[in-house]
């Protein structure tokens, strides 16, 4: 079953590499704010169903694709 | 207004992010593959309706987002 996962830095968490990238995209002329950098994760997990699938993917997100302390993620299905 | 960009590698083009976490996975007991990995861009950014929101972005991920070569993009919005 094909997955999407998306990995965010929480609000309030301080995120250097959005602000960064705001501050390149402000310098070429972007009018932009509140610029936030996360990654998206697609993967193929063997699973029955979508609780099933859903269920491993929180457990991969608490052992290696996220930091959970720091960054909240997101399971989505048939995205990519 | 509210947008979120999902930059990711294209299909055929190397990714040993992707490799490098499909192969920790597997060792951790998990069963998935095809892992790609990329980047979600979210921000804001001042524009009246959807459509001038998306020529800026567009804009701005051919300027620095995202490498039109190897990566491709996609704009969302009201996700984030």
């Amino acid at each position: 079953m094909r997955a999407t996962v998306l990995v965010r830095p929480k609000a309030g968490i301080l995120d250097p590499q959005g602000d960064a990238v705001e501050h390149s995209l402000r310098k070429l002329g972007f009018d932009v704010s509140g610029v936030r950098v996360g990654r998206v994760v697609d993967l193929e997990v063997e699973a029955d169903d979508e609780d099933t699938a859903r269920a491993q993917i929180e457990k991969m997100c608490h052992e290696l694709l996220a930091n959970p302390l720091i960054e909240s993620f997101e399971v989505r299905f048939g995205e990519s």
